[in-house]
């Protein structure tokens, strides 16, 4: 195990943590508030940092599949651990595993919160609330890749275990440009919501706020009531569509920047997540019209809330909760299915279900017709049986442990809905649930105990099961 | 695709329905009823078995894979079919979907039930109604393999279809004698448990159809009441002993029989098993204890509960829906294990949840080491690949279908505990569920388009998916 590289590494990630943190500061400044929340995190986050850079060069830059998981691991729990920090130390959210929530919730681009009253909270504060979402959306060591000179060309192992999907999304064959291609159509597509949600009249701080939350498909707002706040269907009609854009796999975006307009087109998980989202927004659309004036207002809601689920943001024009079982149900079964992989989108992906289905096919097919076995295709090409044993092998144990975590939140006592989609939500990063956890409700009332596990759920969903298993794994630990 | 051999084969199976209505009809006429309601299917399904058999004699005997599934399917959707007339024409469930649905749930040993009071019924059809458990338990092409001279040695692909798990157990080289075997060892218990039964006070008619009811796993009851009518602890604790044995794989009483006790007390598949109950019956016990008057009361109905969920039978002796919701999803993730492979009980099988597991582990230690790749082992023996696949095809196909039958069941309006308990009661054949389809409730008041959803998922669970799912694959009526 190389960890003189492993702790120089979690050290350049602190330090970009650092920097990072000037931004809120520079917010606090500009709103008249004490820098002191931050300057207490950063003064002490710096010195940790550069003593990790300084004191552990290391000898060799080889960097295994294992080394990779486990720098990523240790890398979200360090960033998010000294990322709850300006949140107490401002008194905004005084108990620190509170804090810690949030601050998780916010890197991992869940939403999930334990506030009850965003409106309170200082401005200083509520600009990295929501910026973590946004650094946590493309990740920071995708980031570090992108800015700083990386030594060996290892690195991949690292933005493998960040970026989600089952497959490496290798745009061009050098790590370091690829992190900068997706870094900077990141940035370009925030700027274009920052923009259109100006234009519709928003404010500056919540237009630039909201457009972090959509970029990371976090969810968290300013306002306690979301973007229902702003009961204005020009701005639910823009996040609409960045959410659905930001769930998409920004290899498409690659390829249309590079004028393969027509290729991008023809993927097949973008032609099935439109299909999904489209098949999804009738339903609820006919289910809701009566409840809410017509199939038109049905449409409205429908397409919002879609588009907040499927890319797993989590931000609500509507209560939800309040429609009936088979809307409410279609959204639990978006909050499994997710973003597409190389999105900033959680969830189980697009690809995967995609893979998922094919297999059952090539399986009955398989029993009908044993001599003639067919492989599984997809964009075009063979899938290898590697790749779809780790789908497999993933799917169901995404679902165990979401299973398993309901075991544990029961203990709290409250009804099996909110346990339920609480868990779902936690590890599908989306945020908000059903019932207890609905969109007009918080995570405020889990146990310490729940909220750690929920925790757990979101870090495991975010970095797509493996790094954070494999930190607890004592294979990993005995191994040389 | 051998049709005349398919059509013979089907024309057994109503045949074998025709004998077995016998009993019933006998019971009826005993209890001075009339025997008209069986007489009446009996003789139409009688002409039309004889009919089958006789006008459809196979030319060859060749029987591939596909066909052994394709005959599974259509033979368990006849004999419910013909089955549910009984109910309809004594006047008992005078709705034809409701009986058949009645039926269904008999046969496949779920136990879901739509009637209110069972009381009310005649002694014939209450007979019949808890004889399909028995009859479905073991399964009617297994008996058919036992006494019928069974022509060709493809006849095991029949009984593969039946038995439920990810193996085939074939106890001696032929089918027949396997079959035989299997079918004296389930017709002893039973008799052991009828003795016991009686033994504690039991009336006859009570004694042997809860035996019925038992060894199939399934769950009808005489009573509106389930078990709980007897009020006995003695027995509570026979009836929680024999379905624990009865969710055994047959396979260790064969080895007990030729004295290898100790072989198969190894059997990891049975000591997981056992596993499972005491940790659940002790996290139920202590976490009911204080509902239900101290820890020693806790004990007694968590074992019956535990006993009867896992083994998927559904009888009741407390109502565990108000129970805590620590306890109710305990309950709700043993509906999702189910019995052992080989037995009479349904869900994933424990076999399968182990390999799941072993799978897990497997993959994270490849994710380490990818240089040091080792099989999966279980019972002492290596597990294909291809077995592996085929489980986690199976395990996220059967989440799948289960999750979006909840889809449709939601269309009716009730609560989300409702449709996601009674779409996982019926497809791993519990019975009851939690919510609107706890144990002090049933099944009547879903829709006619939930109830088919319902019947088809007991099906599906029953056959363990696959022969379901080829009778409604395009490619399985194609190909020659």
């Amino acid at each position: 195990m190389n960890y003189r590289m492993i702790v120089n590494i979690l050290g350049k990630v602190l330090l970009a943590e650092v920097l990072l943190l000037l931004l809120p500061m520079s917010a606090a400044l500009y709103y008249h508030e004490s820098p002191l929340p931050f300057l207490y995190t950063i003064a002490p986050l710096a010195v940790l940092s550069l003593a990790m850079i300084f004191l552990f060069k290391p000898t060799h830059d080889d960097l295994f599949a294992r080394e990779g998981f486990l720098c990523t691991g240790l890398a979200w729990i360090l960033m998010s651990a000294f990322g709850a920090l300006p949140f107490v130390f401002s008194g905004d959210i005084p108990n620190y595993l509170n804090a810690f929530f949030e601050t998780v919730s916010g890197f991992t681009t869940t939403g999930a919160s334990i506030l009850t009253n965003p409106e309170t909270m200082s401005r200083g504060c509520m600009f990295w609330r929501l910026f973590t979402h946004w650094i946590g959306g493309m990740g920071v060591l995708v980031l570090i890749a992108a800015v700083l000179p990386v030594s060996g060309n290892h690195y991949i192992h690292i933005m493998r275990a960040e970026v989600p999907g089952p497959t490496v999304s290798k745009l061009v064959p050098r790590a370091r440009k690829t992190a900068r291609i997706l870094y900077v159509i990141y940035m370009v597509l925030t700027l274009l919501e920052i923009f259109f949600l100006l234009a519709g009249g928003l404010g500056f701080f919540d237009s630039v706020l909201h457009a972090f939350a959509t970029a990371g498909t976090g969810g968290f707002s300013t306002r306690a009531a979301s973007i229902a706040a702003f009961d204005s269907v020009y701005v639910e009609m823009v996040v609409s569509v960045f959410m659905l854009l930001f769930g998409c796999n920004f290899n498409l975006f690659f390829l249309m920047l590079t004028g393969e307009i027509l290729l991008a087109l023809k993927s097949e998980e973008f032609r099935v997540y439109l299909c999904i989202v489209a098949a999804s927004v009738f339903a609820i659309a006919g289910n809701i019209a009566y409840q809410v004036g017509g199939f038109t207002n049905g449409l409205r809601y429908s397409f919002f809330q879609v588009a907040t689920i499927i890319s797993t943001t989590g931000f609500s024009s509507a209560n939800f909760d309040n429609w009936p079982e088979f809307s409410r149900w279609i959204l639990v079964l978006l909050m499994f299915i997710g973003g597409c992989a190389g999105s900033t989108g959680g969830g189980i992906k697009v690809s995967r279900i995609i893979l998922l289905v094919k297999s059952y096919f090539t399986e009955i097919k398989k029993l009908v017709l044993p001599s003639r076995v067919k492989k599984v295709w997809f964009e075009s090409r063979p899938v290898e049986a590697v790749t779809l044993r780790t789908i497999h092998v993933f799917f169901s144990l995404y679902i165990a442990i979401a299973f398993i975590s309901v075991l544990i939140l029961s203990l709290d006592g409250h009804d099996l809905t909110t346990n339920f989609t609480a868990s779902v939500a936690c590890i599908s990063n989306v945020g908000p649930g059903l019932s207890g956890v609905g969109p007009a409700c918080n995570y405020l009332f889990f146990s310490p105990l729940s909220k750690i596990v929920l925790i757990f759920e979101m870090l495991l969903g975010r970095l797509e099961l493996f790094p954070m298993i494999l930190l607890l794994s004592p294979s990993m630990w005995k191994s040389k």
